[in-house]
């Protein structure tokens, strides 16, 4: 994969800024998706991202808190909350965004870090709290349409569950078209 | 925690195999819990449960498949498949069963090492065939009484994938009480 260059150089600080931390977040991702979490070091991701090491110890601090934030942006950032009009039709969205994301080599090697860290459990519960924010912006719209929609916990938690533990336990993840099942399974228990 | 000395005189050649067995896993479990999967090396194992390396090697070939196999044995070997003369009681039973055992720190601490595995899959899915049987004992006894069970895939993700999703991502696994009422609200839809 090719990395671009790096531009320390460039004159626009803000440019400069998002130039960094998009190539050290792709470094990150890369590293752990070929060699796993381990493999995330300062050194290893400043040679890689083409940056300086005190320029990664200056923003993140250290590796495991830059492996949290990198895994957090990637594992909850790039899913929109969508808006279809119901409450059915953003949940099978949503449903289908998070499992098909998760069919990304990339992105189920941060889960999988993520989960198994036995000490840094901030990112796990960051992402947690990032995903219940996107269903309560759902839930929320539905209740503004004037319906009733179901609790948020058993909702969150009967929705992503099963998506996450085929991620995380099978060896493929749960196809998008079962993920939208699923939702159509939830919702008719609780309608 | 105390350690029982091993007995390497012992002069029932079955019983020694398995006083080893138990000390081995439990020095595999508590390096987990204390230090995370990377702790789990053979010397390190060897010296805690007061076998020799070469013992370890030889019946379980390396530090990942001996983890593995620990890991296997703790989280799904424990749970007995419960026979309570209804889908729904055995069901609750095993869900119970399922959260209150991972409300123990070390089973955790597995179950994330499992979980988190980027290369060593064996485990995770050795865990889910295991649960898979367990759960399709359950349903093929109800079947026995003339019943019409649910799907066992469906149930089987809609019944773990919360528990997980908890143990995983949550600061706090599932209460056992809540483990129950994920079953009602599965059987109630699919009813």
């Amino acid at each position: 994969m090719a990395t671009p260059a790096p531009a320390p150089q460039a004159r626009r600080p803000g440019g400069r800024s998002a130039r960094i931390r998009a190539a050290v977040h792709r470094a990150v991702e890369e590293l752990v998706a070929e060699s796993g979490p381990d493999a995330v070091t300062v050194p290893a991701v400043a040679e890689r991202a083409g940056v300086h090491a005190t320029t990664i110890y200056r923003r993140w601090n250290s590796a495991p808190e830059l492996l949290a934030a990198v895994a957090v942006s990637r594992l909850t950032g790039d899913v929109v909350v969508p808006d279809t009009g119901s409450l059915r039709g953003d949940l099978r969205q949503w449903a289908r965004d998070v499992a098909a994301d998760l069919g990304d080599p990339d992105a189920l090697a941060l889960l999988r870090t993520v989960a198994g860290a036995a000490t840094e459990r901030g990112a796990a519960n960051a992402c947690l709290q990032d995903r219940r924010q996107q269903l309560e912006a759902m839930l929320e719209r539905d209740r503004e349409r004037g319906e009733e929609p179901p609790a948020l916990d058993p909702l969150l938690e009967g929705l992503l569950g099963p998506i996450y533990f085929r991620a995380l336990l099978d060896a493929a993840p749960m196809a998008p078209a079962r993920a939208e099942a699923v939702v159509d399974e939830l919702l008719a228990r609780t309608a």
